[in-house]
């Protein structure tokens, strides 16, 4: 079984098949989010502190930081947002960019092994990233498109990470230390997108042996009750092997989704993690693990 | 691909790996409801009337009739029922008794091709009971425990089905007629109960070709916020192949956990049924897709 070793300064993760799901917070990102672009623009960090409080606290295993601002100093803002994570948590980071400046500011100010997000198989930009992670040993998410853009078929998309794998290998970059993206598709928009990332997810693990991620959210775009579609997909996903998400871990309904698969898969021991977070103080007379259990079904058995 | 074709008088259901989840109202059941259990025996079928129009309303595509009642005249009253009942619901429905006499009393007057819910793989009880499901023509719930008990090893548990499977082949009855339930154990006091749930199904699934269904809820016994630990075990085991499953349909988590399922497996053409289930009005300048969104996390690819 692969594991991918992740660390902060105090703290390491592994991802793998026989952990916990690992729960990548998603908040700490400018995309879509004005009042925070503007504020991290003007050097004040005072959301991406409180962002990062709040998602290590409903349990984020990881936090991801991204400081994708147009006309902004990106590779700055985003050392900055490193540092200021670094100072007031200690879950490892994934550094998020499509800018190589950026992600080597990053790297260069990073204290433990980070996870890097992301390289694609495009050519162009395995050559500029892979020796980057090399270079400061951090391990990578790989994005299953290349030159020929988003395949819908999973097996293209399995060949593309397969040789994104290679090509890592071939700058000395272990495959433990690649975690693929399958590229999670709107399965309102294609009806097939939940079904698709289900087996590509089973093949990456089965045939590649890597671990795997995904924005989690994207499955549920243009639907409504998204929260509740979203935790039908990571407990599915999970149940396929995926290993870690990118997602927002302040959705209840979501993180129920994630702990309840990891209670599945037997990843967590005596439901301990289970009990603590939803146990209600016990009722009068009742104990509290039977306190919601609510009417048994009993079927008999002859 | 195996279908497990069940009807009423005028409706026809398959339950199959590429239908739709079939979800089995468990309501009608006096265990464990004394107030049922009195009314019942009492001859007063008010309330399994608005048991069996509300489960349906909910979303059952069946409903599980049971009328064990101690020291009541069963099998009288589970025919009462089931006449009861299939003279205002048009779904099919499952017989659920463990006296063999109520079995065919409920069989006898069933319009249809019923469920019989069910046969276990002690010797005794497939002599009894499977020339029954000949004689009428049904379909069989087949519990994978016999003389031996019920075995911790899914293993053991799959040898038995099969062992159904073929003592059903003997006495004439196809594959496509056994739907075989895995026997769920509560994940509280057995930590790989899940798992071991989710291999079973896969096996039956892939190995065997029998459709399949458990009492789905027994996996969260003695557990806290056991609906959405009951809705990831739905998800995860629709994932693994389960095919229908004997659950309360009034439970909106799990019944998001199985429509979400079904999106997920690609047996809710164009997301019909969930759109329809969870849309919400649209807001003033928002589309009716969109309305519950939110922000999207638009991930930029390099």
């Amino acid at each position: 079984m692969v594991d991918t070793i992740v660390s902060s300064a105090t703290k390491e993760i592994a991802i793998g098949f026989e952990r916990p799901f690992c729960v990548i917070g998603e908040r700490i990102n400018p995309t879509g989010r004005k009042l925070l672009a503007a504020e991290m623009a003007a050097g004040d960090f005072s959301r991406v502190e409180s962002d990062a409080r709040a998602q290590v606290e409903a349990g984020a295993t990881m936090l991801d930081v991204n400081a994708g601002i147009p006309l902004a100093d990106e590779p700055a803002i985003l050392a900055q947002s490193i540092k200021l994570v670094q100072s007031i948590t200690d879950v490892p980071l994934s550094i998020d960019s499509s800018i190589v400046e950026a992600l080597e500011a990053g790297l260069a100010v990073y204290q433990g092994k980070a996870l890097v997000n992301s390289v694609t198989g495009e050519e162009e930009r395995l050559e500029v990233v892979l020796p980057l992670i090399k270079k400061y040993g951090a391990a990578v998410v790989a994005i299953s498109n290349d030159e020929t853009g988003i395949s819908e078929d999973p097996d293209v998309r399995f060949e593309v990470a397969k040789k994104i794998v290679e090509r890592a290998a071939d700058f000395g970059i272990s495959r433990a230390d690649v975690v693929v993206d399958p590229l999670v598709m709107p399965v309102g928009a294609l009806n097939r997108a939940g079904h698709s990332a289900m087996r590509l997810i089973r093949r990456l693990r089965d045939e590649l042996g890597v671990n795997t991620t995904c924005g989690a959210s994207n499955i549920s775009f243009g639907l409504p009750n998204r929260h509740a579609l979203n935790a039908s997909f990571l407990s599915m996903a999970i149940g396929s092997g995926m290993t870690s998400a990118i997602m927002n871990p302040l959705h209840a309904e979501e993180m129920a989704g994630v702990m309840g698969a990891d209670v599945m898969m037997g990843h967590d021991p005596e439901c301990r993690r289970w009990i603590k977070r939803f146990r209600e103080p016990a009722a009068e007379g009742q104990d509290a693990l039977g306190a919601r259990g609510g009417r048994e079904r009993r079927r008999r058995r002859a």
